[in-house]
């Protein structure tokens, strides 16, 4: 913030961009709009009651491609398609039992626990070991073969709570949850169990995606709520405790998906290409609101707001909606290897994929080779966003639109407020309810003010 | 926005605090401390659950009374006592009803609604009368007796959805519940309804005061849900309408109550006294969560979480709960009638009163003699809460600490997220399950951090 500041002042006294009228009108335009005309909350609103969780390779999945690529096709905009990729097809079967098996203290005791995504199913009845608690990835490889062989690894440390942006503090801990069962697995463990990603204590277990490298390092891993982490590891401190795990998950075939891309094609330079974009697959449990159908439906309503306040774009304005994001990201690989192909160049690309939440700003992200001279200009405009709430802070972008980061535009992430969003993520309660229409819609009128500053002036 | 920012670049080139490491220690121990040792939320579950709505001279603002002076017992502080005032007794009576009557369109239909505070009694078995819809206070006058006398007047100009600071909508809208019905009164009018103030498009109908000068101008009134404002309004442009209204209120002898004070003494300015206050009554239905059980538990919680690091303060630093707020504040008046006559010197007064959301900073608000030396001392310590998202900005701080502004310290009012705050505001659904622990947590810690940095550097 303090960097920002200064650069701001600079931008006061020495800068060459003279605020106009016009622009701060057209913002406020922008705001009107997104606010009493914006499609977003009824597209979620249908996205996610109608179609629901729509993990790559699902029968949802597909419908919401499908649904998408039809609501766009009522903006009359130059062109929507589809752009074909091919997703892993991970499934998880019927739901999954976790239970506390035998203890001095609660006896036998379910759990709520749900598999993480690429886990294996436990053989058919299950497993049962006993459980070692550890806090960091570095404990599992002191621990060795001889802590860790035949047990069931539980991977403990919280999300630091103390941290005010949320996002850094998933950051300091979901490292458990990718390569925490699998590391646990060369070690000769047979099951994990991970805490769930949340400074919350409650009772809902957060789901996500864990790596292997090789088959013999998939074992069956599950995220257990953060209340039942606590009880655990209360429990392993006056005696050893074994769990029995039972999950039913498979990794089939890929299957053929797409993205869904519409487009505004630019009257003076339609090769500077403006993205606007969002991931359409979302895991299987609950209805992906926040993450990201919040982020499809505002890069699909910045198409509807610019048409409705019959702006002309100068530069093509182009809408992704990305497959596959969550356990893969083969939609945004396809998107960039295709693009590259073509030759296409990004003046910028916006995603938003950290929740519906009240706007803050964006981060930035760009290659170094040109990042200073349009980050430049990017904080000449703060003074028609600030009085949104809005900030610049450098920072990464999003998870798909990094591929493009060769093509040397400027990469930006919608940064939203982050206090809410991991009671939701990865949760059967990321559902429409959690989602304030008022702030999705104001997400929106933050990212079509920002297309339209670039659009209009470059980077 | 623009203004501080300018400040902010004064203060780095030319001003004379430094900013120092201690400081910057100290407000990350507090912010560690209310995320993760907080009590405001367990204060407001007990508050808002076991308690509920607590409209002044209702026993559950007697209970409320009773609960916080005991919870602030526990804090070991130097004193815990009541503060007497006798407060305004209104009550609703049995559930109001609100009908269309013999509409073509609709036929006989229930309208959501809820009795205004101040709001009398129909007579027994209710009124029927046709409808004048009206969009401003001027036009109550343009119809004027000839057009209005017998009619039941809707007030049913919108909250403007396009303000990005809901507080200024609010203020864009209210006077039509305030002074609607009493000057409706004036010329002839039997009842009133008020859409209810808030930009959603819902069911939930908002309460809240509306006022009135002699006892002839008070009639029958009542607030209906946003949907069925538009229900009605659509009806009216077709047909007239006649609605059914039913009410059983009572405005019943002043009761005694209390103000409830808390306070650690100041080690060498004890006469310099640093306000934080929240107010404890409610409207009766819901629980009020956010209005105003949340500034409650944050002023109670800053002297917790200063008592728990061992904090001794310089200045007396005093937590006022203050009564009856919404439909008179004769405890805050009764608090700084007693004040002035003791001759007591508020150096600074901060309130909670807009929700318990993500802090956003500060309004600041004082005596003009006064107010542009100590908001820029303020202002310097910019660069301590900004990482915290905080900012400051002039204007209106609380309406039960405005009546110190003649002591001449500074006045503020907490200010968070503004977005969801009319989603609540005065009604059945501002209960615990509206409030995020961890936002209501970072008020805390906001607030305290700022009474912090005034008892060190003064003001």
């Amino acid at each position: 913030m303090r960097f920002l500041s200064i650069l701001f002042c600079l931008s006061i006294y020495g800068n060459t961009f003279a605020q106009s009228d016009t622009d701060a009108f057209f913002i406020k335009k922008i705001y009107a709009s997104a606010l009493t005309e914006g499609a977003s909350y009824p597209w979620l609103y249908e996205m996610t009651t109608q179609i629901g969780g729509r993990l790559s390779g699902s029968p949802q999945a597909a419908a919401a491609v499908e649904y998408t690529r039809q609501e766009l096709e009522t903006l009359d905009v130059d062109s929507v398609y589809l752009q074909a990729c091919l997703v892993p097809h991970w499934v998880r079967g019927a739901k999954e039992q976790v239970r506390i098996v035998n203890s001095n203290a609660v006896g036998s005791m379910d759990l709520n626990a749900v598999a993480l995504g690429n886990s294996i199913a436990t053989a058919k009845h299950g497993i049962t070991a006993e459980v070692v608690e550890v806090q960091s990835l570095d404990e599992v490889e002191e621990l060795g073969r001889a802590g860790l062989e035949g047990k069931i690894v539980f991977f403990n440390r919280p999300m630091d709570p103390t941290q005010i942006n949320t996002f850094a503090a998933y950051g300091g801990a979901v490292g458990q949850r990718y390569a925490g069962p699998r590391n646990a697995a060369k070690h000769g463990a047979v099951g994990a169990l991970v805490r769930s990603m949340t400074t919350r204590l409650d009772d809902v277990p957060h789901t996500g995606s864990t790596a292997y490298e090789a088959d013999d390092q998939n074992i069956p891993a599950v995220a257990i709520s953060t209340n039942h982490a606590e009880l655990l590891s209360d429990l392993l401190e006056n005696e050893s405790v074994q769990v029995y795990m039972q999950t039913h998950c498979q990794n089939l075939s890929p299957k053929p998906s797409h993205n869904v891309i519409a487009e505004i094609k630019g009257s003076e330079f339609p090769d500077e290409i403006i993205l606007v974009g969002g991931h359409l697959d979302s895991w299987d449990i609950g209805h992906g609101a926040h993450d990201d159908g919040a982020g499809c439906v505002q890069a699909m309503d910045v198409l509807q707001v610019l048409k409705r306040l019959e702006y002309k774009p100068k530069r093509t304005i182009r809408c992704v909606l990305f497959m596959n994001e969550e356990n893969g990201q083969a939609g945004a690989q396809a998107y960039s290897k295709a693009s590259d192909a073509k030759g296409e160049f990004h003046l910028a690309a916006i995603e938003s994929d950290r929740g519906g939440f009240t706007p803050r700003g964006f981060t930035a992200d760009g290659d170094e080779a040109v990042f200073t001279k349009r980050y430049k200009k990017v904080v000449e405009w703060l003074p028609l966003l600030e009085p949104y709430g809005l900030d610049f802070e450098k920072g990464g972008s999003g998870a798909d639109i990094r591929y493009l980061k060769s093509q040397k535009g400027l990469l930006f992430g919608f940064k939203p407020d982050s206090q809410r969003y991991f009671d939701y993520h990865h949760t059967d309660i990321d559902r429409i309810e959690a989602v304030n229409k008022r702030e999705l819609e104001l997400g929106t009128a933050a990212i079509t003010s920002l297309v339209y500053l670039i659009d209009k002036y470059g980077l």
